[in-house]
């Protein structure tokens, strides 16, 4: 009883009237410590390098999920994660997730990597001087990375990888961008660098080959990554699936055995049911460019029967994410990144990449268990449009 | 000078100052009849099926990008296209290549189709049952499609691929769903279905096989379109290449002749350069679900010089964005839909369909032009982040 | 006792002495009732459609496999089957694979359908006419198809399926081309089709589009099929499994739970091992056009431990072999025609295809079997070159 | 008319009689001093390591094509090149492309790397480990290089990549086998190299997880390559295009401009026409496993006009041919081997890859050629099975 007691106060107070609202507010106060203020706005004059040709601002419905136990090597402990979403199930669906997880134990997330690419490309009349160039550049790489890091504070070049197909020769330029989602920053870099190389070898250049696949997903992503890699587990108890997910290990299963095959079929990037709906929540609640989603939409979703339950896991090779620039600096997301805890700090973006890689494994977690249990098309009957 | 007086009133008004945006109202207000309310906001109690827990809105920047001149089947005449975005030059930019499209005598833009899928997939124990199965649902056609349409007043059956793979057959129900996005359409008709379909033959089913990609760019989305599929085309002139985008054919041609080969290589879905920024701006503004951005990044944008300039084209094999249901309803983005002239009309989603096709267009080629004339690094310090 | 005998029996005589050789070809005689004769060859003037430049006849090492245990729609009894191959171990490990799963039951294989397409392509000045076009070509099917079956006596079009992209109309059609192979039918078909439709709209087009994907593997041909579509499936005892395979279930679901993740993420046509081998071995041995293989490797492997053993599942989408026209009329591969009884009969090609489909099964389960007990490389040191 | 008499001399004879045969081996002793033999043939006990339950050899019709003049970096001078196949129509179109290639200049080749993966993979129980490890293995690179190249003389590792996903580290193990094709290299090599691995971290493995793809063509090959990589160019003379060739700039145009937008569509594994036909004639010839076409039919096929004619590239980034083990040994394979100066010599793999890949641009040319002239199924059904 006392644990049914304590389950109640964890979970968020729900409702759609006002002071349902209000309450959730508290709640969040009372969990975090964390006063939350409605709608703080920007003025105009604040948004340049945001957006040109403004009008107003489109309020998204804007949700609390939680509470999300971590134990990341960037984020550790609870949190309670801001999402925007028009889904109906969305929210409810990723607390689902979230809870069942946490009392099971928490997620472990693990960030592995940073490295965001910009691919320009050199053209060559012939073979000789693309193959000649490609010495070149080898040769001279500490120079080139020398005058690449020159535009920037905080990106380092870790690599330039050189791909030679037809008469091009593309230049797979690396770097760690720190706490910046960086596709500024590596531009920038990549200009300089190409500008350097065509002054010093006379090779003429396009900025922007298309390889690094900026705002696309690609196999090149799904192999290397881009941006942040996040790798996210959790292994749910037998008691946590029946009671929570209304899922029998046998549904799962046999779901488990035919994913794989058939989104091979289709083609899809990667094995999983729908992370774009939760990078698109997180993204718009952060001050994140929600167009990356298109490209971030690349993960590994699988499940795992063992002893005392099911491991579920999901590997997130590429989130373009930041805790500065870009829209990090309005005030709602600013607001959202401290609720979160990563508004500052050495390594921000990493804990920021390992929350959204935990939440989109719950939210998998959720929707795997609905599709399981056959309760998909009900529960969006209940809480979704039309 | 005439002309130039008619250029800069048919340009929008630009600048950081809050007068600005007053002066943006006015002028759209000037250009279109439509007085532009400044943030209408939905109370809690509307948000049913739209967001659980919610806390607040979150505000997004928003702005007008225009005039977009129109030649489609269901959108003709001259637009204004309400864009939601963090990511500063995107909205200029969008405008770059709208105002040179419209110099050049517009976008001709087609709908070519509209097929929502959903598909569930029947598990058998040996390859005899399954076989049998497939004819047992060719022969029940018609009854299926009864069960299916009986929970949907506007959706319509168009027909039930099937897919035998392993142990599993495939249904892909297709489905025309009028001006709803349909996804919940087509799960409940799926569902009904299925239910009826296992009642029949006692066959055992999961409701989504993945094999519809929902939410995900895929292969077969690319193939054989899911939502809207969107052709759009214009043939820019020299002189609008040399004055407005700052580019001539032969860089054009350069850029043409690498991109389909390394796209190819990094392995993205189409040779596009970024539709996913046109398609989250829009989707953003007009209550579209913007996780489905990551599926319909899909496309083909292509050049090709003729005597008088230059053809741009692009394919959208899937946009799955409707006029009815969900988000559309909120007062904000209602109000954009109004915007556009499809808050209602029997074919507003197809005319919505090509209003984005079109807008992906001409933001393809705005960049298009940055890359070719390598303006493209210095147009983002100049006006975006970091 | 009387089992170990019979299964000696059962077994191909094994040595690399020449005299070995002619045990086996007694042993196929005694199996089989059938005569193999020794390199009967073809003179050059018989080689007219086959070759040109002729120089004479590269001898590629003959082996045979089995027995196989079929029970197909077509295939039905035991086959030994004749592979070519170059690789050490191959003849051995596709024969452990059908020994394992006759001594279980046999394979049952269905041959579920048989599409060959060729794709020509129209192409437009502006959308206007590419979908004007459309409608005509959906408006004259009937004549359309009177004309492209008139260029062949078996071929029928089963079907054309409209593909608007850009400024072209894909035309993808769809013919069974009986027991060929098929792929000069359904061009020399396409040919006449489209000289007609020019004739009556002034359309131009060009006759290969790509899309077909002939010899080349693509998400088309894995999605729709090309050619025959065959599924087969097995079950192997536990004790096969111990004594034949030398592996434990346990070994194996390990394999199976990373292998479809792992070759998701290196973007291979479906999840199997190296169906590649299969195709090869027998393509060579029956008068197929060998590099269809580069077309034809897409497939989907699967394990699925099961109360009694191993469920063993192999779907081939593309298998583009016949058994008439092309190499199958020259002696040698005729002669191995006849030894699999394809050589006639009113479905030899489907029954053809069947046998390969379960060929191919059973060397993937070899493989599979190899790598999951650890004798993969010790079993290429010991029979393998290098 | 010196010329036309030249022009004469430099072609193959033709014909089908039985003394046409003896003019083309007299022809090539003429051209070569190479005096080609009549089927040599193995003894039975000399096939061990590659094939086993052997009962014969398959003869397949072989022709010359040539002549083909190469500038390449190990490939110099005039080539006939031995081909196996049963498509009517194969080996005069290969001879044409070369033609015409010779004629304007001969073709330009480059071998840039030589790279073949085995991709082992580890397991772990939980993150924690697989982070641990992968430090682990970076930190004993050189012991690790030291253990795998214990067991081959030529074999050098030239790096591991590492690539975590889900629960698995999969090490990717690059190695230059040197003459050999080397798959049987790098799996013992990778074999032991594990076995050390595991011997001293606890660590289990499973040799291979699909991710080098051995025998499938995949994304991970196209970027990264796999075995030799080599790019090939010419510039076809106007006068060559429209004499020999049929056709004109325009036409190659409107196929070019179609090309990369349709395969990708129907996704192919990059825009080519038929690499495979290539690859099988020439493998089948000179004792390559012919199975490794399927893996290597990836490439991108390129047409440019330019003021003096058209350029035309092909890049094949991966081709798993040796010049040592395997079928290499035989009689009749060694033979032509020898034919094309590839026996012996320290570069030898690499020669005959950049000759693959020369030999595969000319029959991608001819192919363009009678598929923009529209002569493509004519000539199929004059040469063609049929």
């Amino acid at each position: 009883m006392a644990k049914q007691k304590n389950n109640n106060r964890s979970k968020i107070p729900s409702g759609y009237h006002s002071d349902d609202t209000g309450k959730r507010i508290t709640w969040i106060e009372d969990k975090t410590g964390f006063n939350y203020k409605d709608s703080p706005v920007n003025e105009p004059e604040e948004l340049k390098g945001i957006i040109e040709n403004h009008i107003g601002y489109m309020k998204i419905p804007m949700a609390i999920a939680g509470p999300l136990q971590l134990d990341g090597h960037y984020a550790k402990g609870e949190f309670y994660v801001p999402i925007c979403t028009l889904e109906g199930t969305l929210a409810i669906s990723m607390t689902r997730g979230m809870y069942a997880s946490s009392v099971s134990g928490g997620i472990r997330v693990r960030h592995v990597k940073q490295e965001l690419s910009r691919a320009p490309v050199f053209i060559f009349d012939n073979l000789d001087d693309s193959i000649e160039f490609m010495s070149w550049v080898d040769e001279h790489y500490d120079d080139i990375k020398k005058v690449a890091e020159s535009t920037t504070q905080y990106g380092k070049l870790l690599r330039i990888d050189q791909y030679p197909v037809q008469n091009y020769v593309i230049l797979d330029m690396v770097l760690n961008t720190g706490n910046a989602a960086g596709q500024n920053m590596v531009t920038l870099a990549a200009k300089v660098a190409c500008d350097y190389i065509k002054e010093q070898t006379g090779c003429e250049f396009i900025l922007e080959s298309g390889f690094n696949s900026d705002k696309k997903a690609s196999a090149r992503n799904m192999i290397m990554g881009r941006g942040h890699t996040v790798l996210a587990e959790t292994t749910l108890t037998h008691s946590v699936m029946k009671r929570i997910l209304g899922i029998h290990s046998k549904d799962v299963e046999k779901f488990q055995q035919l994913g794989p095959t058939i989104t091979t079929m289709a083609g899809t990037s990667g094995c999983h049911l729908h992370i774009a709906n939760a990078l698109t929540a997180i993204y718009l609640a952060t001050g994140q460019d929600t167009a990356c989603v298109a490209e971030n939409s690349i993960g590994h979703f699988q499940t795992e029967p063992v002893d005392h339950g099911m491991k579920c896991r999901l590997t997130l090779p590429s989130l373009t994410v930041g805790t500065v620039g870009g829209g990090t600096r309005l005030l709602p997301q600013q607001q959202n990144l401290e609720l979160l805890g990563c508004q500052n700090g050495e390594y921000s973006s990493r804990k920021l990449a390992e929350i959204i890689g935990a939440s989109a494994l719950a939210l998998e977690i959720s929707l795997m268990s609905a599709i399981a249990s056959d309760t998909f098309a009900m529960a969006h009957i209940k809480y979704g449009r039309r």
